[in-house]
Order: C-alpha cells, then sequence, then structure tokens
C-alpha cells in the first residue's frame, strides 16, 4: 500500500510539473510565432501591445518590451533561419520612435518609412531617421540610382516612370537621397517613385527646397539624431466669390496630383542625456521661390501642419 | 523492482499526458483570448488569418474560420461575461463579409461602418448591410433623430453640427437613415456626422441621390440582402489651358470639402444556393439634376469607381 501511495504522489507530482511545462512550452511557442508577424506585419505592429495581451504566462516576458524580446529571438532566427525571407520591417522601431502619423498603406524601406495616398498616387507622409552614419558616407550614390516604379502598389494607383513625361514638373524626393548614403540600397530605394512628388524645379526643388534638405543635414550634423517627417499638402484658397476652394493640377493618364504646398516636420533630438527633442516645423508652396527667402519665413506651427493634411494628432495616438 | 519500474513506467506516461494537456490548454486559452482582440479591434480583425497562424495545436479550429470559432466562443462569452463592455465590433464579420476597401479610420457602428477621411472631414466610404429586417420595420424613426458630433474623431478633423450652418449644403446621409430602422439605435448612429456630407440639396439629396437609394432598398425587398459601399469622389476637370484641375469647395472654419461626386457601389446577394452576387456602381455629379434623368444614365463602371476613390483593388487585398 505505501509503494502505490507513492506512486499515486510521484504521479501527481509529474502531472503538475508536465502541465506547468507544457503550457509554458506552448506559450513560448505562441510568443516567437507573434514575433514573427509583428515583424513581417506593420498591422501586427500597431496592436502589438494587445497581441502581446493574449500570452498569459510568458507576458512578463513580453512586458520589458518588444525590442528587447525581438533582440533576444534575434539569436534564435539567425541560427535557425526565418520563417519569411524579407527582412525589411526590422527598421520600423528604429524610424517610427516617435509613433506612427497614420496607418495608411504603409511601406517600409530598408531606411525610411512611406504613406502612400492611394487617390492622389503621392506619398501621404515619408517618415525617415538621419543619423550622422547615413549623411557622412560615401557609399551610397544617387549616380547609380534609377527612378522606379513600386510593384507593391496596386496597378491602378502605381506611378511609373513614363507617367511624369511632358509634365512639366520635377521628380522631387520627400526623403532626400542624400540623406540615405549608408547603403548603395538605401540610396536606391529613394528612388522609388512612392518617395517622389511632382516639384516645380526651378525655385523650388533646385531652390529653396533644396535649401531645407541641406539645413535638415547640417542638424543632424551637429545634434546626431534627427527625425523628419515630409509630405504634401492641398491647401485651400480663397476665390473672388468669397468662398474657399481646393485646387490642384493633376496629370498624365493615372491623374498624379501636383501638391499645392510641401512640408516638413523635423524632430531633434537632444545630446544631453534625458533632454526632450526639439521639433519645428516648415510649409512651403509648391511654386517658383526666391531663392533668398530666409528659411525662418517658411516656419509654421505644427498643429497647422497636422490639421491642413492628415497626419493624426497625437490624443488619438495614444489612445 | 517491480514497483519501482511501474511507477517510472505511470510517471512517463502522466508526464506526456499532462504535459500534452498543458500545452492544450494554454493554447486554448491563447486562442480565446486572440478572439476577444479581433472582435473588438479592426486591425486585428484585418490580419486575423496571420494570427490563427500563430497558434498550433488547435490550428485546425481555427481553419474552420473565424465565424464558426467566434460563434463557438459565443456561448463562454454569454455565460462567463467579457472581458470588454464594448460589443460593437460585432457586427463587423456580417457587414464587411465582401472585405474592407481600405483600413483608415474605422468607425465602426452598430449596422453600419465607416471610414473616415480627417483631410476633408468627410467619410472615405460608408459600408452598410441591407436586410428586410432592417427596412421593413418602424421601430427606428428618423424623426426621433438628432445631427451629432462623433466625439471619438480627434477635435482638429472632427465636423460639429454648427459647422453646417449657412454652407447651402444638406446633411446628406451617406447610409440612409431609411435603411436602420430595426432599432432606434441604429437609426440615431446614421446622424453622427461621420455619416454625412455636403450635398445640393434641391435636385440632390432631395431629387435623384434620394431615387438612388429608394432604388436600393427595392432591391433589398426583391432580394433579400444587399451591401452598399457609398462614398465621395473628387474628380478633375480639363481647364481652359487645356490641363486639369481637381477643384472643390471648403467651407466653414474647419474646411469641410463638398465632394464633386458621389458613388454608390451595390451589392446584390443571390437567392439561389450557391449563386454568384450582382454588382453595380453609380457615379452622380453633386449639383442640381434633372429629377427626370434615369437613373440606368448613371451607371459606371465598377473600376472607374475604385480608381477614382481610393478603394483598396482585389488584387492588393488578397495579398
Amino acid at each position: 500500500m505505501a509503494g502505490f501511495g507513492r506512486t499515486i504522489h510521484c504521479m501527481l507530482i509529474t502531472a503538475v510539473i508536465s502541465f506547468t511545462l507544457g503550457a509554458y512550452y506552448q506559450n513560448y511557442d505562441v510568443l516567437r510565432r507573434l514575433c514573427y508577424v509583428i515583424d513581417d506585419d506593420p498591422y501586427a505592429f500597431h496592436i502589438k501591445d494587445k497581441l502581446y495581451g493574449t500570452v498569459g504566462l510568458l507576458q512578463n516576458l513580453a512586458k520589458h518590451g518588444f525590442l528587447e524580446f525581438s533582440k533576444y529571438l534575434r539569436f534564435f532566427k539567425n541560427n535557425v533561419g526565418r520563417l519569411k525571407a524579407n527582412e525589411s520591417y526590422s527598421c520600423l522601431p528604429r524610424i517610427m520612435k516617435y509613433g506612427f502619423p497614420g496607418m495608411e498603406d504603409l511601406r517600409v524601406y530598408d531606411d525610411f518609412v512611406v504613406s502612400y495616398d492611394r487617390r492622389n498616387r503621392v506619398a501621404r507622409w515619408v517618415y525617415e531617421h538621419l543619423q550622422t552614419s547615413s549623411i557622412f558616407n560615401t557609399v551610397g550614390s544617387r549616380r547609380m540610382a534609377e527612378y522606379k516604379a513600386d510593384l507593391g502598389i496596386p496597378s491602378d494607383f502605381r506611378v511609373d516612370t513614363t507617367d511624369y513625361k511632358d509634365s512639366g514638373y520635377d521628380k522631387g524626393h520627400l526623403a532626400a537621397s542624400g540623406n540615405h548614403k549608408s547603403k548603395q540600397s538605401h540610396c536606391n530605394d529613394t528612388f522609388y517613385l512612392t518617395n517622389i512628388a511632382p516639384q516645380v524645379g526651378e525655385g523650388f526643388n533646385r531652390g529653396c527646397w533644396q535649401k531645407l534638405e541641406a539645413y535638415v543635414r547640417d542638424l543632424c550634423r551637429r545634434y546626431g539624431s534627427v527625425f523628419v517627417c515630409t509630405g504634401p499638402l492641398y491647401l485651400p484658397r480663397k476665390s473672388d466669390t468669397d468662398r474657399w476652394y481646393v485646387e490642384y493640377e493633376v496629370f498624365g493618364p493615372k491623374a498624379i496630383a501636383v501638391p499645392t504646398h510641401f512640408f516638413k516636420v523635423i524632430i531633434v533630438e537632444s545630446k544631453l542625456p534625458g533632454g526632450l527633442p526639439y521639433m519645428e516645423a516648415y510649409v512651403m508652396p509648391n511654386t517658383e521661390l526666391d531663392e533668398k527667402t530666409d528659411l525662418r519665413s517658411f516656419l509654421c506651427d505644427i498643429g497647422v501642419v497636422e490639421s491642413a493634411s492628415d497626419l493624426r494628432k497625437e490624443e488619438k495616438q495614444n489612445q
């Protein structure tokens, strides 16, 4: 009888331990697979906190944040191989550190992120993170790069290189190619037509806008880490009849919109430990501007840019 | 020795069984929680197939589809109580049966779904599912309803009732109030200003557009189940200088856009078992139209509507 009692005892203990181990293993497995989904899909990235909430036992591990757990997984990935070959979403946590202005039609490249506006066939916004390594480098050169269509956009909304022909507008970069020199592939990516908008050449793309891009790079040289969000605006103007109208040109068979203005929101990170980032916004009309105009005259309240574009306000982001 | 051997034997069997049970239990738990997340969040709904892929052991169960599993869970939910009181996303699988035209700024009401265009302060599209119960009912009445702002939209992009004052435009319903009569709350929801667009009153909202709405209800009476996607268009027109321009009015301090056209895409489900749904699209200019105009003259290729609006093409949806 003592033997039987001991057997029952041992079985009970084994049952509890094995049950826990089974649950733990399964939980680990789910969390690992969730990480792949989050890594590969911006939608999942957006709701990652909720997703992690679905996993119980290992929740504490997840609480340390996606980044840490992701790093922890890197070893596994590198050694076991990935479920998918595509690594391109791994830049998201770095570039989108200050949150997504929106989640519409994201195109994630290796060194910048684009939200594409299907209706206007121009980006909604382009987000970049400038570091000194990406600027003071001679690896990437725009001489090797060529404009190309992004085949990830459905054909109806996709812009091809031929569409800009005879339009009279420059193929203007939103994420400037000079900001992505650490790899040739990064520089090449800026030539995707999703990152291109029709800009007035003389006096804008080759004038004041270029000066603004140089100013951003200068900020990066001085402070080391700069985030830039660039995009088009379609601002209304008053007609003779005292009513307000939005009016912008569209060209080519795809009806590509010519924005009336362009904006840049700049976030400069402080070099001091714990220092707050500094923000400023610029809005420039897409017309021939006097090159002698002081850049400061294009300074604009960030709230105005947010409200004129469809950038999400922080109040929404935090919900 | 025989007793010891038997003990080891029993322990091994117990260990295997308990480990499996533990894993199974944990898996079931994760799947159950994932269902809550999917039920509560349109983003999660969009990637539900990927999410289910993260769960291993119970994957077969999930393969039977979200709807079935959701039903299976309903018993559990109703008896145990929900994690959140908000039930409003439960209509999504029914209304969005044919997929989302886009995932931008979704507002999910009890009987229709809105994608809100922050930039224009007008919906991008409104999706409804009409059943005979929602039309031939006298519970919901528009006399009891009042126009109201949707406080879920950030204040910068939110339209208030005062904003339409002196604009000269009707507060036109996108999801018609007459389509949502099965509950007073459903009818009230159609008066949220997210479902309202500035429409020319005489000859449009109170003319041809109304006729189109009546025609949709007639289809519903005849076929029992009709899906309708309604939205604004901002179409370009040729100027005197032979270039194309998009031009539309904006009014009020919030700069609410007045669409140049409105579209309705209609999906009529077949009454025959296994019968394919029938689709058609209408596009009407937002101007005073002759009420005698035949509705068929506004028929339009669905591809044209998709390409002129930013509705996602199927090729993208299936990726």
